[in-house]
């Protein structure tokens, strides 16, 4: 079934219709009457719908069935990154995406070698969040993460430190194995924090403790930073139960 | 400790010396007498040294303590990836060389769209395995992974049989998780085999099957083709008991 993002007032409609780039789109899938389509609004909400009223420029659909959506993991994981060369921040965003991430959240911290200034940063943001929708798209999520960026490290560990598991990664840390955080009480929401190219300062580490959060490592090999979020989350999906 | 790769007979004798690119490297660290490195032999030993004669274009060492390497993984884990595109290919040589893989063998299936052809095999063989070996360097692994290229789809199949855990992704299976694969029996080897970027075919899951393979999903989320063997390789690790 095709799937097409629509904002949650369209959905909410009885008699949906594809415009834009959504009916460009229907048109080269040449979607005739009758067939079936699903509606998400990037929310986690969907609509099975039926196309009604296919023409040159729009289809009109009738609503089948409303429910929640069936892709989206039960566990909510944040992934916290600390800004990263660029490239690297866009290919966590596209990949955490993939892999279920309810959010992605960038922060400075003191070793990060980039930093986007106040000026590029909402053109960067959209160009994030984008990202992330097509990755949604292609995988078949029916709510798109959200881009956050927060404007310092105190911040950052004030806000993961609100979930059921509030967990940091780093590197010199050997005794406290992420099963070990994730094993010890039921969960529904998880923050994964890691640092940037150059490592958690150790006074970061200290105050990441202090505000609440669980220090643990990712086992023995040094992971590279763009690459310790996305390992720490594949395996919070595991023990999740997600697969 | 800065880490030297040297060859299997280097490792051997009682006073190693680094030259060449080592002795660049170690010239570039200004490495002193007394100091103490670590010699790999990229092949899961290794070796303390001190430094006892450097001078402007060699480093001789004396030997400290033989071992095995502290950073290799109790479990091996094969990578078996269907031939992506060439840059996903390399990402994924990386990555799963940071994350613990074994070895990463590639093969040929029917919705492949590319293809090494013969001739080029060799030198794109020699680049995949010298991104393994300075990913093995940077992660700090005493074993370099090696890339291993087989001739057809029936060949990987009858070569990733032979593990305690034979298991392929499929999106189209809903009902065996990777859990259930893991959790039925210990596992010391595990091989993990995936599609391309178009999939596998039913048939080839059929084939999979009949080879001795188990068909697993990986969730309710399609991922590409390079985040499937990732995802799956972080989550053996955390299952064995690794982080």
């Amino acid at each position: 079934m095709t799937r097409f993002f629509v904002t949650t007032e369209e959905l909410a409609t009885d008699s949906p219709i594809l415009t834009g780039e959504n009916a460009r789109h229907a048109k080269v899938l040449r979607l005739k009457n009758g067939e079936a389509v699903l509606l998400c609004d990037g929310q986690g909400q969907e609509c099975v719908c039926t196309v009604t009223d296919a023409t040159a420029d729009s289809f009109v659909l009738a609503v089948q069935e409303r429910r929640a959506s069936q892709t989206e993991a039960a566990v909510q994981v944040s992934i916290y990154m600390a800004f990263p060369k660029a490239d690297k921040l866009e290919h966590v965003i596209q990949k955490a995406t993939e892999l279920g991430a309810y959010e992605i959240v960038a922060f400075p911290s003191g070793r990060c070698v980039s930093k986007p200034d106040d000026k590029s940063l909402k053109k960067k943001l959209e160009r994030w969040q984008k990202i992330a929708a097509s990755a949604s798209e292609q995988c078949g999520r029916g709510r798109i993460p959200e881009v956050i960026v927060l404007g310092s490290f105190t911040e950052a560990l004030k806000r993961a430190a609100t979930a059921d598991k509030a967990l940091m990664f780093y590197e010199n840390e050997q005794a406290v194995t992420l099963r070990m955080a994730l094993q010890t009480g039921a969960y529904k929401t998880v923050s994964l924090l890691t640092g940037p190219e150059g490592g958690l300062e150790e006074r970061e580490v200290e105050m990441a403790r202090n505000a609440g959060l669980q220090v643990c490592t990712l086992g023995k090999r040094i992971l590279r930073c763009e690459t310790a979020p996305l390992c720490a989350l594949s395996a919070v999906m595991y023990d999740a139960g997600e697969f």
